[in-house]
């Protein structure tokens, strides 16, 4: 009984937290980003995107210029333009699309090749260097665009330079082994199967994903040297096997590990494939590591990704706050994967998980005006050591405006312009509800639609237009208190299974029914082993996490400290757009000219202003923390 | 009024703490040390040194092995083994000191150079990239150990050579501009100018510490490029300025940074220079900078250096536990540092760092059986990501045989066999007693004894032997709690003025004076900048500070907590050779198999066992934690 996802073009996001931030998308972010790979930005860091494309169609003269993996920039900025025509028709987005589209056709090799870095730069070298070069990697993000614009606004051009992409890659990759050193492709397959129907795509996916681990000496035997050239910021080594995570067959693996953008991009591939082949083996090893991640080796922001050395999980319950990396990318991604992982078995934590990274840690990677992207996505910032000191280096105080390795702002365009998509899902008798985001559906039980005053309220009302008999099942979250269920303005009984409440019924058209539940301020603690929030306290209400400012506080933040009895107030106050606060009397460790004392430590009272970790960083640059010092 | 060192032929020591270790290094640490640089113990890193020094003098043949700077290995050894030679008298190791002292006599040139590596590898480059290549810093430490073998046993035959050395470095660089790219050569000519009263050396000494940081650009415009040679581990950059403290005028510079070693050996030999000159200007650059490391910069243990990157000083209260450096010749150095300072003003602050480098940071370096060194020395290890994880490489749980750069164990040997100088110093009215190190002195106001419990009970007995009308200042540690002093039985006044008690008085032979002070366990508290140690308690007695250990505790060591309220009990027990370890009931917060939890954290009793910091890593290798947890 396979349940899907309802399509975002049959969902309307009519939300007042999450429209204005698809706004923000389409009529900010979006066209800054097409400047920004046009090389129309002063000021910003060189793309050259577009021009490797010209270049590679014959059309400019100069040198290929970026990472091997430029391409990739072009093809989730169509992605996310693709959702952006769905979410708000505009004309001369379109032509643009279609301009690149064709430039794109114009760079596809007569046997369906595409990538402008060998076609430019080594074309005596394509496929040769599948760790490294990320020519899969790339077609993985093509092909997620041209099924964008099909599904999305239902052009398809793209669709079909992807598919003759596809066939070149399946014609020569069913044949001979392949592994993809950055794992992509087998997403983009999987999608194109859904697409078009085609098995082959998913045979393809699916030989890649089982590949993987087989023999962990793959990468050493088909790894090229090439003293002369580097393809990226850093030595990607053949023997570091768990880096992309190829050391243990797919189906074995327990533990998150190595680079966490491919080991995520790795699970919501294998989930999706699972999802589709009722594959219990793949399935489990998906819930072994959701567990893994989850239970050991994710932040209380959803960030993943411990060390900044080589962007990587390391092990158990290291999570350091001060040197997280938390890349943007990696929660993007642990929202495809908990997505994914839904059209599995609708259980509450993936959706928690879900909603997790899309208040917390992704949405964090954006500036509240669409303008500047953080890569790393730090629990706290001290400036004093933040982007100065060895080992600090890549946490910064504020969101740059671009990035010369341009992987995350548009991965969170595509997942914010698409966030239809991640709302509704159904099968033949149950409409699942997965967030608290306003919207309206079109499911195969008819029209639902719903109002929410999330995540400031844990309040929701679902109307039905059409009626029918069948199961409405609302993911209550599992941070949700006290729950109340009123259809028509009648209580009913409210209990939740697996993080849903079922509630079965032959719905009349009109039928309106709300859901209510508690959401507390809570205590946050961490397991004992997480060293940096031993003895701390982090703050979340709903579905944010919370942290506190230097631009809130006179005093360092590690002088301050939160009484375990301390009444915390939500409050809305002036700075921050209507946001709820949190606010509580503190104290403060006052400071002496000593480094040690003898003495027992001085405090005296201070407040504590709390805001949503998303939102911070938006004010001037100064330190952050989210654990907090509990008395 | 000149306050001059008791010197180590004037001291001798019988302290129930200390005798056992000197003996350690006489009879274990140092033997083991000459093997090692023989290339004699199996399993041990090649050391070559020897070999290096015979392939100099023409009589073996092969390839210069090892660091640039692998002379100083010999240098420091036969420093060691000249103080171990006036503790011990050893005919067959003296023999073979005069053997390597022949040696380096052949290895010398005409012109009185001196450098194993030049004279075999690159003699066309003698001098010419001080940045790197250590050939003043060799020469410093070769002066050096002649002035010890001079000093400590009356050989001068390494005397001879290193003034023949040493003019040959005064003839240069009293002419034309050199600066020391790793200082040292300053201290060994300060040491050799006090041995031979040859102003030449000090005025040199002057001169290479007033250039440092005169011109910023010093090492860019003086270093050569050397493409195919690579001179140590890491690359020193020309431009790094801070790193080798030459952005700032020596007497100018207000904050440490950059390699800390370094940072110190200038220091040392700062206050040495300014001890003898009287320059207040160096003095109070001396003193900026002991306020700036001690009150900002200084680990609790006395360790520093926060950073392995480039084993450095980084900012104010950036002292992470569990990546520090905390290189144990930067803590050696920081004894040498305040030992000096303590000639130029016998102030207790200078002494208190003495004690807390002897007992607690330097003595670390070493295990109890005298025969494995730490480079690095963490206060916190969590054995699932030391030595394993990035940025936790460089943090060890055990001490291992021996260093491929082994600049720690002969520093820590001639610490200690040389300790008898650290104990006592006078001047015309006056006898300073610095440190409650059992000793017997022969000072210029006649012989003085003193028996002390120290560091485990705060008392003292001194005898003195001949009598006379002086005063005898006694330091009174820092941490010390009620004083008592009595003579002959008699209750004295006790009042310390700047950490030492002046009792003037016209004593008689026979005259026996003690002295008592409270040792209560000590709850220290960082400044609440320090992140890692904000909430959190270091238990300290006497002049030890305490740490848990994983062989202790059977949960994670982040999860113990010490309530405020605790009664810590000084238990002498089993398993650490008598030595008095600190006992507690605290409390473990019970682990859970969620990661983060809104529930208030569950904790149950746990006995606490702390031991004393010095003596950690001595059990089965596992987790070791300084500050912990306080409730």
């Amino acid at each position: 009984m396979s349940i899907r996802e309802i399509p975002m073009n049959k969902v309307r996001i009519t939300d007042a937290f999450w429209s204005p931030r698809q706004r923000l998308m389409t009529d900010v972010t979006i066209p800054y980003m097409e400047k920004i790979l046009r090389d129309e930005v002063p000021g910003a860091a060189k793309s050259h995107a577009i021009s490797n494309f010209r270049m590679a169609a014959g059309e400019e003269t100069g040198e290929f210029y970026g990472m091997v993996f430029q391409d990739s920039d072009v093809a989730k900025w169509l992605e996310a333009a693709a959702y952006s025509l769905a979410l708000k028709p505009d004309k001369e987005l379109e032509e643009r699309v279609d301009d690149v589209v064709a430039l794109i056709g114009r760079c596809q090799q007569p046997d369906g090749y595409l990538n402008t870095y060998f076609t430019v730069k080594e074309p005596q070298n394509r496929w040769a260097n599948l760790l490294e070069c990320h020519e899969l990697y790339c077609a993985g993000h093509m092909i997620e665009a041209g099924v964008a614009l099909h599904e999305a606004v239902g052009k398809d051009e793209l669709l079909h330079i992807c598919i003759r992409l596809a066939d070149h890659i399946c014609d020569r990759f069913l044949q001979e082994d392949g592994l993809p050193g950055h794992q992509e492709i087998e997403i983009g397959l999987m999608r194109l199967y859904h697409a078009t129907g085609n098995v082959r795509y998913r045979d393809m996916a699916l030989r890649f994903l089982d590949l993987r681990g087989q023999d962990p000496q793959w990468f050493k035997k088909h790894t090229p040297a090439h003293p002369n050239v580097r393809y990226g910021d850093y030595d990607i080594l053949p023997e570091d096997t768990a880096y992309n995570q190829s050391d243990v067959p797919m189906r074995q693996q327990t533990a998150a590990r190595g680079h966490a953008v491919r080991q995520l991009y790795m699970l919501t591939a294998m989930a999706d494939a699972a999802a589709d082949t009722n594959d219990a083996e793949i399935t489990a090893a998906c819930d072994r590591l959701f567990d893994n991640i989850t239970r050991k080796q994710m932040y209380v922001t959803g960030a993943i990704g411990s060390t900044s050395h080589r962007e990587s999980f390391t092990v158990d319950y290291d999570l350091p706050a001060d040197r997280c990396y938390g890349e943007t990318c990696a929660s993007v991604a642990m929202a495809f994967f908990a997505h994914n992982m839904l059209a599995i078995k609708p259980e509450g934590r993936y959706a928690d998980l879900m909603e997790l990274e899309l208040y917390n840690a992704a949405l964090a990677g954006m500036s509240l005006d669409g303008k500047r992207f953080f890569y790393v996505n730090p629990l706290a910032v001290d400036t004093s050591v933040s982007g100065i000191v060895p080992g600090y280096q890549h946490v910064l105080p504020q969101r740059p405006a671009w990035h010369a390795c341009a992987c995350c702002p548009p991965n969170l365009a595509r997942l914010i312009t698409s966030l239809g998509k991640y709302l509704w899902s159904a099968n033949d008798d149950t409409v699942y509800s997965h967030l608290f985001i306003g919207s309206q559906a079109e499911t195969k039980h008819g029209r639902i639609s719903m109002e929410s005053s999330y995540p400031w309220e844990g309040k929701a009302e679902y109307t039905i237009h059409d009626g029918g008999c069948f199961t409405l099942a609302i993911h209550i979250p599992q941070h949700a208190g006290k729950l109340q269920i009123c259809i028509n303005g009648k209580e009913v009984e409210a209990n939740a299974t697996d993080g849903y409440c079922h509630i079965h019924r032959n719905w009349q058209a009109g039928d309106r029914m709300s859901v209510a539940f508690d959401m507390p301020v809570r205590r946050l603690h961490a397991h004992p082993c997480v060293r940096d929030a031993a003895g701390k306290v982090a703050l979340a209400r709903g579905p944010l996490v919370y942290c506190v400012e230097g631009a809130d506080h006179a005093e360092a933040l590690t002088a301050l400290i939160l009484p375990d009895d301390a009444a915390i107030r939500p409050v809305v106050d002036g700075d921050l757009a209507g946001m709820i606060t949190l606010q509580a009397e503190g104290l403060v460790q006052k400071a002496s000219d000593q480094l040690y004392s003898a003495d027992a430590p001085q405090t005296s009272p201070a407040p504590i202003r709390a805001i949503p970790y998303f939102a911070w960083g938006n004010r001037a640059p100064g330190d952050m923390l989210v654990w907090v010092r509990e008395a």
